[in-house]
């Protein structure tokens, strides 16, 4: 599928405003404690959600409704490994929701509720948690999520965050990584690369003059745009689907893998932001670099050709971009090829992200 | 209830063992990366639960059975917080599962699975993975809950650890904090305090010279002993219900301002371990220190006066201790009131254990 053919590309595609950073004047005073900083910051989060029980259970309780399964996904961040420490707490905390709630899409699943543990630096102020809840609350408001239960615990060590997501999906649909088959093609959402060129700016490794330019690329590394309108709509199109955060190339390898298949992605096809497009400026090893930096949180995943046309009517609907890149084809299981303009294979220093 | 009408005391109750410590020689070689550490460590522990689809995709997908409703609870350890660093690791694990399970007991749920998310320092070896997760397949196995999925990432700071549990509970039979009754008694399982004392011995400011008792003891800080077969078995007869982490004293003071509610316990009927009332050896600031020390992780619980023939039915059927200590009261919401043997008030300097 040609972008042509496809959708409307929409840049920047629903890039939210990073907001005003907000001191929370009630979060003066003395310490709250343990269960001071439940009552002011966590349990608003959770009114919204009967299941959650005012968080002043022992435990969450819910259904799920006849013909739907659970789906459960968990996903951690540490300064200084999974964000920058002086990250402002609302980024910080959209991350962490959004991260999850991609993982949730990729599965075909709507968004329900999540659990969190914060682990936190015992001289960390209030305002920080202030603020980090009122990320969530926006958040909440956007995905239509609500938080169910935690855990808030002191740490010596840098803040550690995780989320405990849970969505939806109609039984038996849930979309697997392994569903692959040969001569399917290989689709991908929105544009790759540009929390790669985010992570170099905030890491001072990349000046970009034009503000508007700098600040969609940082939002992308920020607050990634977990495709939760999307996602639960490929149910029956895509035979297999991840999202994408080791890197495209990684990530495509785990598909692979998983469907004992190969892939051949044209790299010229791979959907780039116009900023991505002009930084990257033909190089390409930059080109490499942004195909493997991952971070992307974009949904990546393999149908049938005859699936294009149902596909380009839900891009429309959501206005979601989808872009086809490759295909699936029988071979060495988990290996992927990338072709450059020119039919040659693309040289890649790595695949993508180790976490250790 | 008096221990004597109640059920046989069994002491020590069903005590694990410590295991002898294990190095896996598979684990040496070449660090294994993350995808390495997933595959040698934690796929054997998903292989009992299909929901886990084999720690192979993005999420873990599950039903809840019609009729059942779902429990989820989450607990966060920290080294040098909640376990001493140079604990077995194979202990870690045994307490992280168990106190959550503790809590699915709590609001009378059957465990099934847990995720786990594991932070750990970089330079921490295989041999403590592979121990920690020798830990967690015991207990698996143990208490019959499996591993659905999670996440593992690096940190600069003390090893982070984090488990959600899912359980399930007949619909709408799920024991909350806040159902007690004014007339209530009081119930306790087990024995209290034994973990307190365990902790003294482990920071070396206790010597016990007896090696059973003082391993008895550490077992109990080490292995808490979550009630769960008991726990499911307190739908329909429990009025509100909590596990005892933070202390008899602070977590009977959550049921009570939950329940809007005040408590008067009698000290001399809250049930020690020979080995505890032997230590405590009649000295009312010891005394105080047991009921208020926490990590008992034994279950409260109010019933109505005319349970006692159930519950000690119970009792005797499960070989968990039930003891009767005290009443709920009308008074000021939260009060807890401990009785001496002579009908004094008991000084308590503080109620239990804060986390911050």
């Amino acid at each position: 599928m040609s972008p042509a053919r496809c959708a409307p590309r929409i840049w920047p595609s629903r890039t939210p405003a990073v907001p005003a950073r907000r001191n929370d004047p009630a979060a003066a005073g003395p310490p709250l404690g343990e269960f001071g900083r439940i009552e002011r910051f966590f349990k608003p989060l959770a009114a919204g959600f009967p299941g959650a029980r005012g968080l002043a259970d022992d435990a969450a309780v819910f259904g799920v409704p006849a013909g739907k399964e659970l789906v459960v996904t968990t996903d951690a961040m540490v300064a200084g490994v999974h964000f920058l420490p002086d990250d402002h707490p609302a980024d910080i905390a959209a991350k962490l929701l959004r991260t999850n709630l991609s993982d949730l899409a990729a599965m075909a699943a709507e968004p329900l509720a999540y659990t969190l543990v914060t682990a936190l630096p015992r001289g960390l102020g209030e305002e920080w948690l202030a603020a980090f809840a009122a990320g969530l609350a926006a958040d909440q408001e956007r995905f239509g999520i609500a938080l169910a239960g935690g855990d808030s615990v002191g740490t010596s060590g840098p803040i550690t965050l995780s989320v405990t997501a849970f969505g939806l999906v109609p039984a038996g649909r849930a979309v697997p990584r392994w569903g692959g088959r040969a001569g399917d093609c290989l689709f991908v959402t929105g544009t790759i690369g540009d929390a790669t060129l985010g992570l170099d700016i905030a890491l001072g490794r990349r000046v970009v003059e034009d503000v508007a330019v700098r600040e969609s690329l940082l939002a992308r590394l920020r607050r990634p745009d977990p495709r939760t309108t999307l996602g639960p709509r490929l149910a029956g199109l895509a035979t297999a689907m991840l999202d994408v955060s080791d890197g495209l190339v990684a990530d495509l390898g785990h598909l692979c893998a998983e469907s004992g298949l190969s892939a051949v992605v044209e790299a010229a096809k791979v959907p780039l932001s116009p900023a991505a497009r002009a930084l990257a400026g033909g190089d390409s090893a930059v080109l490499a670099r942004l195909l493997t930096g991952g971070d992307d949180y974009e949904l990546l995943f393999s149908a049938p050709a005859g699936a294009r046309p149902a596909l380009q009517d839900l891009a429309l609907r959501t206005g979601v971009p989808v872009t086809g890149i490759g295909r699936l084809e029988a071979g060495e299981a988990g290996a992927v090829t990338v072709l450059d303009a020119g039919g040659a294979p693309l040289a890649l220093p790595r695949r993508g992200w180790e976490h250790f």
